[in-house]
């Protein structure tokens, strides 16, 4: 049978990486995404095969915790694989290293996914797609020394800084704003000047509903303190219309 | 000696494909300055052993046409040579081709490069690195049947149709608005549903400044006829600033 982890080898494109020549995070995050989905394919229950069937993986939460960016030109690694499995959510984890050498770890995600019907936009039951196949890859002894995604508890609503028409890059193969282009626009809530002097550290993100083209994105930002930030994003789909929570991120940098 | 041709393969990862499965332009023109950079690294002359002589490539223009673009999960190869070679510009182009598959051709590309000095972002003499080695990779025997760059004639100001003020993912790491950017907030001038319609043909930029962190863009759009725009690209620096030509773009679509 074949390995529980998947190995997928990426490189820090040069045109991938941003000012600091670091990859950027909406980059590594779409490896992330593509490594997961690849192994999700090898293994059987990859988009590819699921689509035809009106189902799709969907992220519900990440967490991201790095040492350090690769720098540009830098080959590495994305290993990936199931914690674990219950009917609705899937726990996936990933570990990020030099191809090279295995003791040079970028760092370490977590990710929990749900599965939706592509039509109703309806959770569906994880188990019943091969006849719950996926259970033959969880592999809940292989270590992944970071906390888990956190729940993010925003009290009041922060305040709005930026507010963000969605346009078609924003819109990814499964026709929803895409999971990592959140990222994007939260790091772009803060300067080049800013990611000069600060590295991610960590980041948590929960997302609450789906955003479509149309829609506007408003960023919220609470400050916890000089290095911590939490963002609650919303969404209006018409000129009056009440904001709708979509998502919730947390930020700390170093 | 190494081949005058470099040949790099790519995939069109789903989570860099659109709501129609097809790669985005942002991802597969990052592809094509990757490409570029790997023939220059390979033979001496790319940004990792320009940098520390202070020099880089800067893209002047770009002219790609698209018979169709790479689905989601396609394996495709870019091939990309020197065509020619002058002072202070060298003519590079693309092949986009099947991977497996050499009479599938995705498209074409044609691009003039100049060579700035970093610190004073002045135009450095191309024939002066390595004794100009660039000179013995040229190949103007190898076809790339399209037109060349074209001028792109706007001949008043077009409309104002958006705005737009630069953000840390828009600079790359030659610490300006990276050049294919520009292309990405090009079509998002255009609606998801346009998108879905019409596939680009051709599209051409030519840039005539960089822009940098802080800038905001500003976007005119001259509409040719029912598939064909033109797009002049303005910054101004800070409040009250005239407007500075930044680049044109001509856009053809199906």
């Amino acid at each position: 049978m074949i390995d529980k982890i998947g190995r997928y080898d990426f490189l820090a494109e040069p045109f991938h990486s941003d000012a600091t020549r670091h990859l950027l995070m909406i980059c590594l995050g779409n490896d992330m995404l593509n490594a997961a989905d690849y192994h999700a394919t090898d293994r059987g229950f990859g988009m590819d095969y699921l689509n035809p069937l009106h189902r799709t993986w969907v992220l519900s939460r990440l967490a991201v915790e790095m040492v350090e960016m690769p720098v540009a030109y830098a080959e590495f690694r994305i290993e990936t694989w199931v914690e674990s499995v219950m009917k609705y959510f899937t726990f996936r984890n990933f570990r990020i290293l030099d191809k090279f050498d295995e003791t040079k770890v970028y760092g370490y995600a977590r990710s929990i996914w749900a599965m939706i019907d592509t039509r109703e936009r309806t959770m569906q039951s994880i188990l019943d797609v091969r006849n719950g196949a996926i259970c033959d890859y969880v592999s809940p002894e292989t270590p992944c020394p970071i906390d888990k995604p956190s729940n993010i508890r925003i009290k009041t609503q922060p305040e709005l800084i930026k507010s963000l028409p969605t346009v078609y890059n924003d819109i990814d193969v499964n026709g929803h704003v895409n999971s990592v282009k959140y990222i994007e626009h939260v790091f772009n809530l803060f300067p080049l000047s800013w990611h000069e002097e600060h590295k991610i550290r960590r980041f948590d993100i929960a997302y609450v509903a789906e955003t479509y083209f149309g829609d506007t994105l408003h960023f919220h930002q609470e400050k916890v303190n000089d290095r911590e930030f939490n963002l609650r994003l919303m969404k209006t789909s018409g000129e009056g219309d009440d904001e709708v929570e979509v998502s919730r991120c947390h930020l700390v940098f170093d």
